[in-house]
């Protein structure tokens, strides 16, 4: 750390953000390009730093330091702090090196006294603005620094305005002003126990260590911590001369974009106000105008202002944000930093901005968050709607739908099945409840966060899907819920905005996803760039057109058990699993074998000459049951109905459930396990995808499916599975007299699978790390159940840097997946290794499978564009390294 | 492979055991140590495989080779094959290199034919003995050799013996016999279309190919698969000159063993039968007498039995088990193997063995099969009751109780409060049934297997328990259970051996183990030798007085959850659940903190001077709540019984229930988890064993108390555990005005805990692997669920070598212990490194342990011996290699 505490804006530039602060960094630089900016210097964060250090004290290095800046700045200004007839006023803002906007302190006009006032007074002629900006300097420094409670002053001021007889401040005359500054003034004695300061130094010193303070208030730490900014960074002070856009007509102030920042359009854009100064334009108070009114008031100036902010977009090559004064005719900027735009802008920016060469088309990649994206891929609702919003949750799964309020799963089926959109009401969902997902259009839950179950099954499904939607109170006995006064009972109409995680009351019309041309353009940069191959992970056909459509090269994982969940499959499918012996169960999978076919034969038209990776089943059986509570009720009911045939129905049925019941079912009976115990299962699947493959390639459809095996964790379940399906397969082959080729692989989604991958791969042509089964794993988390009960804590309180489910936890799954990919490489040196999990298009993760040399991602359909440009930056970023 | 495909006698010897099979190398053995043998020759295994190469041909090679050993055979005895004055007849028998007892087949008396039988019964002077021979000969040969079914030659000879008016085979005339051997003769012609064979040869060439046969039969395959023996190993097949115990009254033939194989007692002992063959023996037909018939009769020949057997010991150094014929008075061995022996024998014989100086204690410490132990550490019932016996299930915990029968958990808490010792008899348990099978004494289940809840649960409590007994029907409606004909009402007095499995009606009385002086003796030895410390893995003061009977040095695993189980204590623990906050929380948890503290005041003063290492609370919250399922049933019946206070009640227990339930609760809100969200259940812990060791200490008593945090699975939670845990000790120390040393370790038990053990460690003294958790995620196995759903398919069906729940899994859950063990130790290079778990005490992993230099191994208390031994062997195992 140097001994320099103070920069001047001319000993300054933007590349010193982390000392200066952004605004000083930003002035600094802006002013060694000549740009007209009222001249100052900064206080550094390293000062902030100390201040700290010192116990709160600013020690006299730093003091000797703001001594000699400020000399430089009344010479540099011809005015003088405290001097009567030609005073210095100054503003003193705090600068953080990341934008914490509104966080923190700023103080304005410091400098005024019962002196300088006069001069003030008499150098713009008029008394009236000076001596309201000293009674309004009076309050702001008395509440930031001095640390009196604002109220006091509104209510000093409501008093004198009671007595003047008028309603608003602009009303007051200069008597009632001093009137006013005389009872701000002994206010401030009677609490503070000393007289306001009117040595404009000790004014300063006093703000600036009150701006110091204020790095540390409530919410600007809360902010960090919500916005994972480190708490040690420390605020930098900017100390600038003031200037004012309220000494009368010819002065005004204005904020203006260099482009539009809601639709991106290349157009200066901004606002304006007459007479006043920038926070009458944050605050709210006036309405500013457009822009053209300074165009048409003062043509030269405009033109002036348009030279300067096209000069700082090109030198900064980024949309900028500017304040700007003027004062009596003179322009003066005050502020300028990278504009926030909505994805929209940021989008055709970028990509306008590469087509001008005013950035590189890798840089117009790196400027797109990918994450913001996702609002813009989904059907929304139309925004030009008037909605009734009657209660929030967590927005867990994007998109928007109506439908009918139902309660629970078995109703929303029967409601489906007769031509009605429903939207499934509950506290929380299992995987009892899957049926009643697929039936319905949108998901709402009362608890559970965004790893809940239903967060978690409904992003699979890509259906619309809120949870912890506190606000809403359910009965389920009244089949209704109570959402404060609010009753809305079983079949009344709700809207659900899983973006923003809105409740509605009614029906929202509703939009669909529009790709701009710049999207498609950028879309279509990144996917040259990209190097990792970008698959979709889908339950259905329309699933793989969307995912198609929105830019997959292939099916990284197609899940066979939703086309077991449809509504009419299910009776067989639950007779399949009722199934008293092998002979019995073949004959039940022998009539689901014609609807696996043909959903298989849709499925790969619609992926024809593209990979189309097919996972055997995967689910324990008993998420194709009842729950055992269900049932029990059922048996009570129909007990004391005295209805005993119903009882015997019901309780073979219970007992089957209760056997197949397990404690804990994610690690339970599943996946290959379930293929190795019931190879039937898994043959009738193999058989229907060979059957629809063949059958295509006959008419000459180029059809490449891959068969993957979810769930191993010993080579010895991938070598017998393996010679199953291979089996299966020289059956289907030998019947048709035709053959095709269809590898098979295997998804490592266990720890032990990652340890053994070199085994493993001895009988898998190709591999997919399962991201999230892998997680809980290897945590020892179950999915399910952790957010609601420890894991948001864990988060909040930093227990865990992120959640594993959102980005791929480095250090303990990631080691998993570098060991597993090396092995199993080591082992066969063009072994194909893919991944798939929501991390597989979240961009940090995806940096991490570009640096291990994956060859694929697969992602749900509506993140198939994140995980493209994700990796596409991973390549850029890379190169960059 | 050499081109010796067959050895006399004369050329082999012991050590050539693969070669020749246990019993060729063995004959060839003594008849190299001058002892009198039979003569022959041994086809070797090699010559096996080669035979199955070679589609089932003996090729000319081999056959040449016997030919030649088999001249000189007849040169060594003067005998000739097909002689008809003087003929060699011989056995054809089976040998593998390891043991399979009557797996395969035996051919005696091969030689004899039409002309030979008469040579036979002029040198023996005895032409029934002689007729009586060829025609078992024919059977077996027909039998053994050309497959033809032997019901059918007893059919023959029951008619001939109906014509001939007699009930057993030796009231038989030779003119029957000759009837008899016409009627074989023309059976196999009928059945073989070929005549029997007449060329001894021939006989020959047809029987060592049988024998080989016998290699693949099913019985020989099946016990090589269930007792993991290769399946390619194959047979020798040794060819050996008959000699007839049953020549007269001057032959015999017996068995004997060099010290008593049940007791183990240093004397001569075993059975003898005059004028008769082995397989009299073997098949029971005669009842044999004792040895000492021998001795009365024939001293001579005893003295030098006696003789010749104890060289033998000294010889092979272990307890033989030999087998001897008396032909006219001239004393024949036949073979000679290691004795097996009963666990309590064995011990006795290994450390008298070693005290005589035959075998050093090395030796007598390897000679015992740590498994074997487990039998001698419980309660057993009474071998002079007669039992009656009602069904078998699988022994699932050792131990013999008995007890009420009871179905449901709720019952049997009430019944022991009460004063009554009960079994609870269940389909199968789970978690809520914990405190039920706290108050039981032994615990029955019809379903699940070996690794079921109930196994597993009954075993860490130490509690006798047979599962998996499908002889029983349960009826909970009725409550009783049918077994056949019999039925069994609730109150019923069963007793459970869990050693055996078996069920029995009715009251047996019980005998406590005695540990013999010799186990005591080589369990001194175990402990002189072995390197890691044997601690106690307990949940009572009653398990640690236990534990340290059986040789533990200290405890490595308190559990505290089942103190909270106690039913006086359960409503209290119930209370602290159901808080609404923590304050409320806070009472309810100052309520039970006397209780752990006078358990902790116990443990310690039990292990006084010993470490004691105190797991915090692991098990999820709602173990210690009733189950959803069982509130919905009352509530459904309180609403029914217009009770609707008790509705509202067990409503508002049912949503807590509801709000805490979990879907995968092993992967849970537990350990770690809990103490850091609940983080006044940990300090409540924490200060009880705080306060326990402080006021001990203050009493002069010396304790050693160490805490350790469960489930960790990232650094951050162990650090955030490790600070509250200090912080509540330094409250307990200031108040008490002293201090004690209490390290602060953790169990790695996820797999992301062993990945990143370098970073968990900044914050653990020592830690602790828990195999059976580590196991679970490793795998994805929920061990609750695995058992009974398919793991006991995997292992039958080799999927999985073994159980990973029983036997280390090395390849994979070893390979993260060797990276969480080798990185630990890189941070901290004195860390201390235990285990604990059912793979603790078993012997191969246990030398897993030892070669990556663990410290110390944690079981329960009755596993403690095993794992004393397990680790002494581990030593002497390593030290040889």
């Amino acid at each position: 750390m140097t001994d320099k505490y103070v920069y001047l804006f001319s000993e300054g530039n933007a590349r010193m953000n982390d000392l200066l602060g952004r605004k000083g960094a930003n002035l600094a630089e802006m002013f060694s390009l000549g740009l007209p900016v009222p001249f100052g210097f900064t206080v550094t964060t390293n000062a902030c730093r100390l201040y700290y250090e010192d116990s709160k004290k600013i020690n006299s290095k730093i003091e000797k330091q703001i001594d000699y800046a400020l000399l430089r700045l009344e010479q540099k200004t011809g005015k003088e702090f405290g001097n009567t007839r030609n005073p210095l006023f100054v503003s003193v803002r705090s600068g953080s090196p990341v934008s914490m906007p509104g966080m923190m302190d700023t103080i304005l006009n410091l400098g005024l006294n019962d002196l300088t006032v006069k001069g003030l007074a008499q150098n713009t002629g008029n008394p009236r603005f000076a001596y309201d900006s000293y009674r309004r300097f009076i309050q702001m420094f008395s509440d930031i620094v001095l640390q009196i409670d604002h109220y006091q002053f509104e209510r000093e001021l409501d008093q004198i305005k009671r007595k003047a007889g008028v309603e608003k401040d602009s009303e007051l005359h200069i008597e009632h002003l001093l009137e006013l500054i005389k009872a701000y003034k002994k206010l401030v004695k009677k609490e503070s126990k000393e007289e306001f300061p009117q040595d404009p130094k000790v004014q300063l010193m006093m703000a600036v260590g009150a701006v110091f303070e204020s790095w540390n208030n409530q919410r600007a730490t809360l902010y960090r911590r919500i916005n994972k900014i480190e708490q040690t960074l420390g605020t930098a002070v900017t100390v600038q001369e003031m200037v004012f856009g309220n000494m009368g007509e010819d002065s005004g102030t204005g904020v203006a974009f260099t482009r539009n920042p809601a639709l991106g359009d290349p157009e200066l854009y901004g606002e304006f106000l007459w007479n006043a100064q920038g926070e009458d334009v944050v605050s709210g108070s006036r309405t500013p105008g457009s822009l053209n009114e300074l165009k048409t008031k003062m043509p030269e100036t405009y033109e002036d202002f348009k030279k300067i902010a096209q000069s700082l977009e090109k030198h900064y090559c980024s949309v900028q944000d500017i304040e700007f004064t003027i004062e009596q005719k003179k322009l003066y900027l005050l502020q300028t930093r990278s504009a926030k735009l909505t994805p929209k802008a940021s989008i055709k920016i970028a990509v306008h901005m590469a087509q001008e060469g005013l950035i590189s088309r890798d840089e117009a990649l790196l400027r797109i968050d990918p994450d913001t994206l996702k609002g813009l891929l989904h059907e929304t609702l139309d925004p030009k709607t008037d909605v009734n919003v009657i209660a929030k949750g967590l927005p867990a799964s994007p998109g928007a739908a109506t439908g009918m309020i139902v309660f629970d799963s078995e109703e929303a089926e029967r409601l489906q099945r007769t031509g009605h959109e429903v939207i499934l009401v509950r506290r929380d969902t299992n995987p009892d409840d899957i049926h009643g997902m697929v039936a319905s259009v949108g998901i709402l839950t009362s608890q559970g966060g965004m790893t809940s179950h239903a967060a978690v099954v409904a992003r699979d499904m890509s259906k619309p899907c809120v949870v912890g939607c506190s606000a809403i109170n359910l009965d389920e006995a009244k089949q209704e819920v109570t959402i404060g006064e609010k009753r809305l009972k079983a079949g009344d109409i709700i809207t659900l905005d899983g973006s923003t995680g809105r409740v509605i009351i009614g029906q929202v019309p509703l939009i669909a996803p529009t790709l701009s041309d710049e999207f498609m353009t950028l879309l279509g940069w990144a996917k040259d760039r990209k190097k990792m191959a970008v698959l979709g992970s889908v339950n259905t056909p329309k699933e793989a057109m969307q995912a198609r459509f929105l830019g997959a090269e292939g099916i990284g994982l197609c899940r066979t058990e939703q086309m077991f969940m449809d509504p009419v499959r299910v009776p067989l499918v639950q007779e399949m699993i009722l199934s008293q012996n092998k002979w019995e169960r073949k004959k039940a999978l022998d009539n689901l074998l014609p609807m696996q076919k043909s959903d298989f034969l849709e499925m790969f038209r619609i992926m024809e000459g593209k990979d189309v990776i097919i996972r055997l089943l995967d689910p324990p059986l008993h998420e194709f049951l009842p729950s055992a509570e269900t049932l029990s009720i059922e048996i009570e009911r129909a007990k004391l109905a005295r209805d005993f045939e119903d009882v015997q129905e019901k309780e073979k049925l219970f007992w089957r459930v209760k056997g197949l019941h397990e404690l804990n079912p994610s690690f339970g009976h599943r996946g290959c396990r379930i293929g190795i115990t019931y190879p039937e299962i898994y043959d009738m699947q193999v058989t229907a995808i060979a059957e629809a493959a063949l059958e295509l390639k006959c008419k000459g459809i180029e059809v490449h499916p891959q068969i993957i095996v979810p769930l191993v964790s010993h080579a010895n379940e991938m070598k017998m599975v393996r010679e199953q399906v291979l089996e299966s397969l020289s059956h289907v082959f030998s019947r048709y007299q035709d053959q095709i080729e269809i590898p098979i692989g295997t998804f490592i989604e266990l720890p032990r699978a990652c340890i053994t991958t070199r085994q493993i791969v001895q009988y898998a042509d190709f591999i997919i790390f399962g991201c999230n089964d892998l997680t809980q794993a290897t945590f020892g988390y179950s999915r399910d159940d952790a957010e609601g009960k420890y894991l948001a804590y864990y988060i909040d309180y930093k227990v865990l840097p992120e959640n594993p489910f959102v980005s791929l936890d480095e250090e303990g799954v990631g080691e998993l997946i570098r060991m597993g990919t090396v092995s199993g490489r080591e082992s066969n040196p063009r072994l194909k290794v893919g991944t798939c999990g929501v991390q597989s298009s979240e961009k940090k993760s995806v940096r991490f499978f570009q640096r291990l040399g994956l060859d694929y991602l697969s992602s749900v359909p509506h993140l198939i564009p994140i995980g493209i440009l994700s990796a596409a930056q991973a390549v850029i970023l890379e190169e960059k390294n």
